[in-house]
Order: C-alpha cells, then structure tokens, then sequence
C-alpha cells in the first residue's frame, strides 16, 4: 500500500479545530459570540498563528465560522453539518440469490492495488498500530517460547490468549469463560466457521442493506439467499422492521454488525439490540454478530453487543484484532455460544487451528495491560481523521452531497446526487490513482448505484487530502455532465 | 504431548540391526553364511559387546538369522518379514453418503488426548525438527521485519516465500511459477480450499479405501459422496481401477495421496501416476492430491507427483511444512492450476491471508538452504523408527498379524487377525494410557475393523516400546478371548 506521510502541521491544526469545537460544545462559546484571536489561541496552544489561521478559515469553509472583514471569526448562529443520507423507505426485500460475485472481484482487484490512494479499503492505518511492542513481543515469544513455539496449538487457540479475550470482552458486556473463546484467523474466518455453523446450502439469511460485501460473498459462495432488511444510518436495522422480515420469509439465521455497520456506520441503540436479541432467541434464529469495530467508539463508553444480552447461547459473537493491532498477525476469535461442536469441527477440517506465534505475541500484548490506553489514542485519532474527511467533503463535493456522520468504525458513506454513476466515477477515480468502493457492492441490488464507502482510516497526509479533493471534482463533472446531457 | 525421552541406547542397537541389514541387501552375506563376532562388529562400530547382543538377538526374533549353538549367529536362508496386509479384493464401491463424522469425532477426541502415548497422531516429533533455527529465524524477522510483519500479505501469501516454495518444488519434478503457488494455513487448509473449488454438494468424489479420515469429515460436512477405490500397500490406487470407477459412475473429482498414503503408506509408481494424470485431464476429472509425505520418502529419490504430469492445470497440489519444519506456523501451500480464481476467492473469503511473521520465518529457512540436509535427517531418523516399530509389533503381536513396510510418511497399517475388533482395542488402550487410530475411520465401509494405524513419528523411547509391547499384548488378549469363546 501506498504509505502517506504523516503530516505533523495537519494534527496541530486538527487541534486547533478540535478546541474551538470544544467551547462551542460546552456552550463556552455561543452563536454569535467572537472566537479568540489568532494570537490569543496561538499562544494558548503553543502552535503558530498560520496553522490557527488555516484551522479558523477551514472551520469557515465548513460553515462553523464566519469571517466579518477587520473584526475576525464569530461563531455561526445554526452550523450546517453535512446531512446525512436519507434513510431507506424499501421494507425487506424478498429472498433473493446473491449474484455480485463477479462485480465485487471486479471491484476488489481494482480497491486492493498497492499503488492506489486506499480509500476504499478500511484498514487501520499502521501508523495508528502498535507495531513496535508487538514485534517487541514477537521476538521476545520466539526466544523465550522454546519448543512450544512452532508446535501445534489446540483447535480453539492458545488459552493465554483466550483467558484475555474473555477478561477484555467483560468491557462489551460479555460475559464468557475462556473455554467459550474460539481463536480464528481473524474476524473474516470466525464470520465463515459461524455461517457453516448455522446453515445448509437454499437457507435464508437476513443482512442488513447495505452491508458488508464480504457477507455477499459468503452467501454467494454457500448457496445461501439474503433478505435485505433496510439498515438507518441512525440506528441501523430497526427492531420493528426485523420482526417484520421474520414474519415474511423464513429465514434460517440474521448476520448484523450493530456497531458502526460497514459501510453505514451505524449503530443499533443497546436497548434494541437487547430487543432483538431476545426475539431471535425466542424464535431458535441463530443470530451472527460482527463487532469488529465496536472497539473503535468515539463515544465515551463502548457500546454493548447482542451478545451482551445473550442467555441460551443463540448468539454467534465475531471480531478480531486486524483494527486495532495486527491486520497481519490473523488473531480473531468466535464466541460460537450453543453451535460449538459445530464450530469445533468446522475450524478442524479447514485449517487445524492458527498459527502459534502471533497468538502467544497478542496474549503477551494484552497481558500487559496497555490495550485500553492504546484504544483511547486510535479511537480519537480516527475521529480526528472522520471529521477531516467530513470537511473535505463538504467542500469539494457537490452541493447535494451527504454523508454519515459515524459515532465510530473507519469508513463513510457518502450518497452523491442521483446522477452520478457510482461504478463510473470508481474507473474514473481509479484511472487518477485512488481506490473507492462503489455502492453497488452492498446489496444484490442497485439501491446503492450513487453511493460511495470511503475510508478514513489512512494516516492523513497531503496526498489523502488531495484525493479527496478530486474525487469531489470527478463527481461535479459526472453530476453536471448528466445535467448537461439533455 | 507426553516427551518421550531419547534413548541412544535403542539407537545403536538399531545401528548395528541396519549394518547386518545393509551387509545382508548389498550380498555381502548371502543366506547360511556366518555373521562377524560379537566382539568383532563392537569393536567395527564401536558399541558395547551387549549392544550388539541385543541386535543380533532381535534380528533372530524376526527371523533374519539364526543363533547355532556354539558357533555365532547365521543368515537364515529366506528371512521371513513382517507379511504385508492382503490387498482388497473389493473393486470401488458406489457412491456413498459419508457418515463417519460422529465415531471420528469420538476416536479423535481419544486420540489427541495429551496424556497419552500418541502412537494414533501423526505428527512428526519436535525432536526431529529444527525448532531452534526456526525460533531464532522468528525472533530475527520480528526484529529486523519493520512494520510489515504486523500488515496483511496479499491473499495468495508471501513472495519471497511463494518462490522459496516454486525453488523446492523442482526437486519433485513440478515446475511451477512463484505466482501459481497459494501459501494455506497448512496442507488441510490446502485441501479445504481444493475440495470447496472443484466440487457442488451432491458431487461424487473418487477416493482411495482406506484413505485419510480428514478427507471423509471434508465430503460429509460439504454433502459430497464418495467413491471409494481400493488401495493396495504395494502400488496404492491402481490405475485399471481408477479407469473402473470413472467408467461405472459419474465421478466429478479425486482426492488421492499418491506418496505414502495414509494410513496404508503406498506409493503410487511414477508411471502410474502419469498414466492417471493424464486419463483425468483426459475426462476433465480434476485430481487433489496430498503430498504432505512426499519430502518423506526413505528412497534415494524424492517421488514425483501427480503435479509433475500436470500439463492442463488439472492437478491441484497440497502440502505444508507441518511434517517437516513446524506444524504451529501453519505454513502450507496449494498450487491450484486451473482453478486459481476458485482458489482465490476461496482464501479471501475464509480468513483473507495467512499470518504474515511466520511465513517470513519459513522462508528465510528456505533461503538459507540447509533444508535438504535436515530433510536428510529426519528420514534416515524416521526409518530407523518405521523398522525398531515393525521389529516390536513383530515380537509382541499375535503371529497372524501383518504389517506394511512403508517406503516413506510416518505410519504403519496393522492387519490383525480377523477375531480382533479394531474399536474394542482403541478403548482397551486408552484405557491403558496408549492413543491409537482404529481402521474404521479410514472407510465409510466397515472393511478396515481389524486395522489399526500406529504412528512411528514420535521420539523411539522406552515408554514407546513399552506402549507397542502393551497393544501386542492386548491384541493377543483380545484375540485369545475370542478363539476361547465357542
């Protein structure tokens, strides 16, 4: 991958922003009111009058502020924050056999090239990662781990490893016994063992739309059929309109991420999952959790997980370190609740179990302890990063742009006027050397053609910034070529 | 797993067995002549009067000399072998619904139990491996990888590995590119990923009887039917009945371990396999094939494989590293021919890449080039075990029994006699502290009851020995009860 600067001027000026943001959010700044001065501020946070300049005049260009000739900045009375996208008003679609195989290999082979701008993959940057105590701990288990370090582990992992996944899940709510953790080769193949788990090749599965295309190809891949179930980016799947799928169609297992959903960035309230939870239980639906992302909240507690309401074991809980320290070590697991002997089996007959070093290094890591203080960097450095992206929307983009505003997770969901072709401007953007996900590739249909998933989780840098910038000018030309075009 | 200690006591014993063995094969003793003294090949080998006591002693217990009294220890005529097991007379049996999941899991969770004497597991002894290097390789990596070591590979693994493999693979006669070559999580992973690529459930699937268990849980959880083809210890899977099955049924793939098939050991000649190779790409039928033995081989040449015949893409070859370097990296490989987009999407959508550190670690060993030297090693130290286990089983088995003298891999298939229930002596032995693998899970059919496959891959040790004298034991006990019954 392309690996962008790190542009220490673009964090001082995040600063900058996210101290004024802060006094207009504690009410210590009113609509109306003047804000510091350059110098004042300047001085205040140690950072130079031009980067306090170039923060007070983004903060202008993103509608905040307003500049009044020889008075300086004043807080604007009602900001405009980028709406969001219109919620969905199509109820859950009909079985339907999954069929973006091709289309997503498309896609994918084009988002994955290293020598793209990857903002279509939503991958946590390595400079957010602790990569240096890791490979520390790395070398330390290979010398110190004797024989034991290239020979088997047991089919659910390392139980260092699984008594500190359990200890670190108590924080979502979850309470599990490290005999009840699965170590898998990261969330994707805990998704796998848990949809083998539940399902026999004709059955229903209810998604969310959009969802993440990985569950597409899963159920491409198995014979399975996918009721798409609206997801909001506020709130995502609502209870009522799941309750409502279920009593349509047959459905055989639900696969939902409730926190920050890919690629919607929502979050399913804790009451509703609570709701949902119970209902699944209630009518023997095994339910498929992904919460690879639930760690990476910008709120102030970490949201809980279906399977924090969880009591007969009908939730199967899927996540992973690959987000929050070491895509490359593929350290995952699967809490498989009442499908275990399943699981078990399924994990045997497609790998054994996983690679006995980097379980041993993630067991270490976590043992000492400095996990949550590394969550709370990575949670407001992907928040800074969400707000910039968010800015640069708003101004580059057409005018009738809107996107999410995530409470959480690395990507957002950018709906671009009705005109604009998704899958067109993702050859245009590739042929300037920038990788996107197109809509398109969320649903088996076309409800997401003038979408965008967008990534921010690359280390901001110039060139992330600039590239922004010109996807906003590839999509005005698309908009205004359509307009045109009559 | 239980250590077995090393005794090299018990190996200069078998020192002195394959010197007398070696003089005897090369006609440098011809039947009836007189072997040197005791004194004499003591002093020759420079081990103790006992030692070479003990040998020729053991030797005349297996028939190969025989002691005159007052005049030394003589070659007999015909020396008498452990009898191979008789072939099947059983042409291939008609597709079969697989349903061995539940007595494997059962026999598994017995086998793999790590308080027992491991004879059911073949897995090669860390003390037969180059765990240090390995360790140390690991630790360099970790220190000197940078950041790439905690990032994702790409999805087909590792280049400089994939070409460390490409390297190595030429000595088998494949000749392969480093892009053609997928690194798995092992050699199941491999095959995990070949069955799912050539195969829809309801497919019939040629396989050899007996076969390797993990391959019928592969059929029964994918809904698949197996065909089952006879293999004899000598020559394996024949290719007139290969032609047969193809001929009668409808058979959509073949999975086939053609060097040292487990658990029988056959090796398929190099000519039977071009023959076979090339009436399936004939039919369009595409071949898996395990060689995880391969690198195994007790004969002065490594076998080729199917793969080294493959001229369309047909053949999608398996193998790992687990039996020869470090089974806890899960470091294995697939060259999928033709089928390498199956293959892709496959591995992307199981757990996206393998571990990235020890892929890394595999092939800075590759690089350093010592590992033809150890594969040197492990062999000769595989088949000293092969033959000190056949001379035990001969010495305490009941006399019908017969027994495979295996040309490579790590096990031996025992023929007892046809009173001996298979499952009843797995129980008695565990019962006893001592894992074996009874016949029956290498059959959907009940053919192989009287079979059991012991594992000569752990340390030769005096709880080993004893473990061996203690099943002779019971077999003769359980096969004694049975005669005294009537």
């Amino acid at each position: 991958m392309t690996r962008p600067e790190t542009d220490d001027g673009v964090f001082r000026y995040v600063r900058v922003e996210r101290h004024i943001l802060g006094l207009i959010e504690a009410g210590r700044l009113a609509p109306g009111e003047r804000i510091p001065s350059l110098r004042a501020l300047g001085a205040h946070l140690g950072v130079s009058l031009t980067t306090v300049n170039q923060a007070y005049m983004a903060l202008e260009r993103r509608g905040l502020l307003e500049a009044r000739p020889k008075s300086g900045f004043f807080v604007r009375a009602s900001p405009p924050r980028p709406p969001a996208p219109r919620p969905s008003a199509i109820p859950a679609k009909p079985p339907t056999t999954v069929n973006r195989g091709a289309l997503i290999r498309e896609v994918l082979s084009g988002m994955a090239r290293r020598d793209l701008v990857p903002l279509g993959v939503a991958q946590t940057d390595e400079a957010f990662l602790p990569t240096k105590p890791l490979a520390r701990l790395l070398a330390k288990v290979a010398t110190a781990g004797g024989e034991s370090i290239t020979g088997y582990e047991g089919v659910c992992g390392n139980m260092a490893l699984r008594r500190q996944i359990a200890w670190q899940l108590a924080g979502a709510g979850i309470d599990t016994r490290p005999e009840d953790v699965m170590v898998t080769a990261g969330a994707m193949e805990a998704l796998y063992i848990a949809v083998r788990s539940v399902t026999r090749p004709g059955d229903n599965v209810a998604i969310a739309a959009p969802t993440y295309y990985c569950f597409l190809q899963l159920l491409e891949n198995f014979g399975l059929q996918a009721v798409e179930i609206p997801s909001h980016p506020d709130g995502g799947v609502h209870p009522a309109d799941l309750q409502a799928a279920l009593d349509r169609f047959d459905v055989q297992a639900v696969i939902l991420t409730p926190n920050f959903n890919n690629p919607d960035g929502s979050r399913i309230p804790d009451e509703a999952k609570a709701e949902m939870a119970a209902l699944l239980a209630a009518r023997g639906v095994p339910v498929i959790e992904d919460d690879v992302y639930g760690d990476l909240t910008f709120e102030s507690r970490r949201p809980h997980c279906f399977k924090s309401y969880d009591t007969s074991g009908n939730v199967l809980h899927c996540s992973s370190f690959s987000k929050t320290l070491a895509p490359g070590f593929r350290v995952g697991y699967l809490l498989p609740g009442r499908f275990a002997g399943k699981a078990f089996e399924i994990k045997a007959t497609t790998n054994v179990c996983c690679a006995t070093p980097t379980q041993m290094a993630v067991a270490e890591y976590l043992s000492q302890g400095s996990f949550e203080r590394h969550l709370r960097q990575l949670r407001a450095g992907l928040e800074r990063q969400a707000r910039m992206m968010e800015a640069q929307i708003l101004r580059h983009f057409p005018g009738e742009t809107r996107v999410t505003h995530p409470g959480g997770g690395s990507v957002l969901w950018v709906q671009l006027p009705e005109t604009v072709d998704a899958i067109t401007l993702f050859y245009e953007a590739k042929a300037r050397g920038i990788g996107v996900a197109p809509g398109n590739i969320f649903s088996s249909f076309d409800q997401f053609d003038h979408f965008l998933r967008l990534s921010y989780s690359n280390a901001w840098s110039p060139v992330v910034e600039a590239a922004v910038a010109t996807l906003g000018r590839l999509a005005c030309d698309l908009s205004a070529g359509d307009k045109a075009r009559p």
